[in-house]
């Protein structure tokens, strides 16, 4: 499994979903890269990428405008419209956006939904390197549940892998780094799309560029680890993540469900940290222009299960806006290098909505103390059950300092939603 | 609910689909119509019914050409395609065919897929009576599962009901007498779609012409009994049924379930028979060209069910090869007359396969006994749970001879899948 | 069906549940009783039922005590616990009780569980009539999922039917007309037991009296309507029903899937009316000793749902301490004249939390607008939708007034919850 | 995890089930015990587990009888039946027959039900070191839908833990190396039982000696994956497992779907090797006393593949009656090598029923070649996707050969349900 050999630590970077919905345009792409580039490419945060629907000329919300004509090659292919993203014009595509984020030191990512443009199969377009054409090897039962730009692609016709060898051929030659591939992890309608799966991991595969592939919505089911990880880098364990507590709360069972099925180039994805300035061309989430409904206490409590965790970090808000407390959370280095180094996270117990997790570092571990209930309690940890004989001084990683000595028992009162992340020295 | 005021009893007629899938031509049509009229009318069969996809040029058997052109009129309406059926050139649809079948007593109906087609939603055409197009009715989530014709209608939007008013109002101008929408009564993704049935009914309520409403496929669940009761005229209580055992085995189970939402008006379908010379042109079924696989036993018990259960009558076959036998099935007046005129079916028990339904009329009581294992048995009745108490003599319907006399219990010996069904004198 | 022959209207009475949990003594069912047949017989009320654990000594509140002994006779037949109902002793039974409320003029109910107690089963007792014995018949794989008294019994086992006729036979004994059979009707485990139903209804058959037998708990699935109508007088459409809108709201719904599956002898059960002193020693519904916590609009609403669809009507709260209010809702002659005597009920319309139920008299139309929304709301429905043609001058049945003249449009305002019975003559 | 300190190695040995159902005796333990420790322990082979009932005195086959009476100490916990087991008379337990099997240089294993007797809970007996009784802890909707010897523990009560512990305490004090748990894994009415799971864990940690725990049956869920290895050492991927064509197809699916959760400590368990003489007091699998139905092809295939996936290896057949046959498949030191020092295993790929599986050991590359089809295949693979970048000279382990020489593919004809298991150095 070649792929394994990429996205050997969990991918970090920014999405314009949270913030523009479908309507990114390529100012404020290369807006976000440049804010990057100065103030976070230091810390890890590497990738930018574009989300959904970046061929439609017209779209102007997180709401899809459905039906409408979306800007496409002679091959059937989505190409970038060109009144959204001008440097595309004359059939450059995105390399001219990827050139310049590449020369940022930065990654360059897109978005795709599952299959074959529904226009091309009405007007019954061509494939690059078939002579098969789109009608052909369109699934007749399959669409997405939620949009209306594809029908799915039967892996049993002729043509189909040509068509998904020609996408990534595309994609390579404008240099993408990063694929996100939607409407496939999970369907409401049809449950996890398998075979397409498999074409666009052989698709990749061939292209000649390493590509990471990151499979969406979730939640992808478990039933499926062993193809997941098979064939993918990451793949989302959730429906759609926002700034509600609820959804938060659910996420703990998520990552306790799929903490045995990860490692170096696979890895079981969270959804994307919607913090900072988000929902500014977005009404998904039941909110429009905002700052993160999150409490101070929950961003904690979220970055916390996410760094231990290792899920992918991919940054919602617009970067620009960010205020300090927001870069605190994303500039702690303490924080990032258990992400980028620790392994062996676990669910330690979880009772009465205290929970306790684990992770093992080189010389150190780490422990987290959740508190996900709606009042005051006191979680605490044995030091035998971290197999630690000795007395030890815990240090909380997001406050920066030494805590006072412990023998026997780690052990804070936390606020509800509140949490704590210390390191041990083993 | 004035389409109660319809089909007062169960409707019978001819449908081009075990015969000649999604393909029948004019010609074929009037040959039946034709035959009907000569040979069948006498008997009560009277409507004579165009099945899926007259409005696709090429299509060649059962099996659909997935997203191919279809004939439509500038108003997003399906229409006749002219190749197959030539007197609906310039614009006449089908006005002078179901001319033809009126002349000869008979009565006309069509079939179509609920819904607007796909083909108008990506050219957005427009609607008659509105401003609206088909891109801004068409519901975004909804397809059929088989069938790649059209998407779903939005009752939620403006200009939905003004489509389906304009659907029927070309039917009314047509003068169609039946109308058989598919992909309604039942959807593997989407379960019943209750609003546009609702839509479709008052379609029909405010075009000016009784037409009688069939909803396709099944099984439709119980759980819609009084929907399907205020809404069609009869609706199918099992998914595509072909001259296979097993499905006529799990018919007597579902005419159960429906044996008390019944009555003039509204008719539980078990579909239609699939007898005599099939598959013509039609490879579902897991068959082709063929005379019906069913025995003459079960044959008997199939005509037997459907009779006495009062399901509606659509002959399957191309009449013109009926042979005698056959025929005997169709022309038998005593049957038939339990079909118009009996109330109350009921099963009275089902043990071991053996079943027993009984129906009143107004002067005698009819019996059917089944045998629907795999090896002889005897079923019998007692006259006490018929409610008579004295001796009769049955007459058996299909073999239009008396019986001998019987005091307590009925009871005869049965070959496997083989019934005998009585009349007896209150 | 012979049991269509009694229950030719819906029953109406009273019954333990609601005000005593699993606890009712004797003093109470006779203090109520002696109420009953005071001020309410006159009105049509006349059950007076027993609910559950009658056999339980120590019960305490409307929580089962798992597992504990229950009073049994020799033949694995529960009887009435002599500390709770003293004059059950010396082997009486509930006949002396049974026998004080038939002087009364009215009728007498139990209710009793599915199946053979656990402890006979363990202790493995005898089975009157029948040499096998307790184990041999008792099913394994056969709980209630909230109750511990009783495995279900095994219809393919020998002395199977001959316990459930042994049943009966004690209950006709102590001359029981009404019968409510708990844990079969529908079961979070198994769905329906429809073989105990049946066995159930032969017993009934069999034993020599005329009972009313009712099915519990709800919602029994319409996929066995027939199978419902075919063996009992009246079934639960729904689970528990207490005093909470959320369930109030969802009887609509109910009552219109069931609203063609009704008549003389057979009626869906909308359960018991929640109304007047409740809770006194139950613990069901989420709230203790309490008067109903509908508001008066919403009591209204109720009954008028309850009486034009024709649902038994079982009074639930303590009858001796209802007010004037309470006694309003069962004293209206007009509306339970609607209750007994009309026919062809049905939903007339559903949009936007706006209802209309009409149902026929002899020479009266009855209809019902209601507004089940959270805001106030106008509610209509023309004169034609009920096929009147002239001006009508409607009464309202709860207000006993003739309300203003209309030509062709019934048209009220309707606070939130509320709703209006109206009568019209024909 | 301390518990991933055991099983480090898949467990391999014998069960008394798929030969004598719930009847095994004593005698026949320790004939079984002889021959594994002359002829099988220097393979590998070393559990001797008796299976479910040795409780029940009057068992005659597989069939369980319910309802009837299991011998039980003073505190609710389920003893040997002396009749079967004379050793365990004077209160020894399996004491004596541990000890004989321990003496041979063999481990002793035996099988649990989840749960309390239901005869403690109907008789109230006491629960060690609680002054709860048994009735206080059953939870009352909990039952084995198979069999009807236990209630399920109800985790939230006082005396739950308490009772589990003291079963352990008893197995400890017995030295049960051993312990299979049944009704757990998978329930068809109420999924897994994860909480009852936790509490067994729990007591063995706290019971003082080590002892591999096996959950049954399955289909555990992949969606437990974590909970069952933090809890277990091996848990089911499947309901029983027979000779039975079908059952093996369907165990490749299994095994891939599980391929990414096991490692030392922890297995999920493709169950029990129905091989040689079984049937002789069972009647599961539809079929009685017997050799394997499975062909020499067949029996090849399976156990290739329980030994590249690295299944727990359980023989089910009567060890005595092997035959030379049987005895290869169980001696061969190659494939018993792989099976317990390779890793990594995975299918490569799956087509048309041609499978490919790998696995690493040191200094080789294990490579199974499978055709599940119905008819003859040819099933290759190339080095490349083994990463093997020169020629090989490929070693049949079953025929115990070296085969010619591959430069880039291997490749090779086989029969219906034939497999071939190569050994390849790297």
């Amino acid at each position: 499994m070649n792929h394994h050999q990429y996205a050997l630590t969990p991918p970090m970077g920014w999405n314009s979903w949270d913030c523009y919905g479908a309507t990114v345009r390529e100012d404020e792409v290369k807006g976000n890269a440049d804010y990057m580039a100065k103030h976070l490419l230091q810390y890890g945060w590497e990738y930018v990428v574009v989300d959904i629907q970046w061929s439609e000329p017209g779209a102007v919300s997180s709401a899809y405008r459905p039906f409408v004509p979306l800007e496409m090659d002679e091959y059937s292919r989505l190409v970038p419209a060109v009144n959204r993203f001008p440097s595309a014009d004359n059939g450059n595509g995105f390399k001219p956006l990827a050139d310049y984020i590449h020369n940022l030191g930065l990654k360059f990512g897109i978005h795709i939904m599952r299959g074959i443009p529904r226009q091309a199969v009405h007007q019954n377009t061509n494939i690059l390197g078939s002579d098969k054409t789109a009608r052909d090897i369109a699934k007749p039962n399959s669409i997405c549940p939620w949009n209306t730009d594809m029908y799915g692609v039967d892996e049993t016709k002729e043509g189909a892998q040509e068509y998904y060898d020609s996408l990534f051929k595309l994609y390579a030659e404008w240099e993408v780094d990063f694929v996100k591939v939607d409407d496939i992890a999970d369907s409401k309608l049809y449950g996890t799309h398998t075979e397409e799966i498999k074409m666009i991991r052989k698709a990749i595969d061939r292209c000649g560029r390493p590509m990471v592939l990151s499979l969406s919505p979730g939640p992808a089911p478990l039933e499926h680890a062993s193809l997941l990880e098979e064939n993918a880098n990451m793949w989302r364990m959730t429906d759609d993540y926002w700034d509600l507590w609820e959804l938060l709360y659910n996420m703990f069972d998520r990552c306790y469900k799929w903490s045995k099925n990860r490692g170096p180039g696979f890895w079981p994805d969270a959804d994307m940290l919607p913090l900072g300035h988000i929902g500014i061309r977005s009404v998904d989430g039941g909110a429009s222009d905002r700052f993160t409904r999150f409490t101070k206490d929950e961003q904690i409590t979220m970055m916390t299960l996410w760094s231990i965790f290792r899920s992918p970090l991919m940054f919602g808000g617009e970067l620009r806006d960010n205020d300090d407390w927001t870069m605190s959370l994303l500039t702690n280095e303490e924080v990032l290098n258990m992400h980028r180094t620790s392994h062996s996270a676990r669910q330690v117990y979880r009772k009465n909505d205290k929970i306790v997790w684990t992770a093992e570092g080189d010389s150190e571990i780490y422990v987290a103390l959740f508190n996900i209930s709606d009042r005051k309690q006191t979680v605490s940890i044995s030091l035998d059950e971290l197999h630690v004989s000795k007395e030890v001084q815990p240090r909380d990683l997001w406050n920066k300092r030494q805590l006072a000595s412990v023998n026997s028992e780690i052990r804070y009162d936390l606020s509800p939603h509140a949490s704590i992340l210390l390191k041990i020295n083993k």
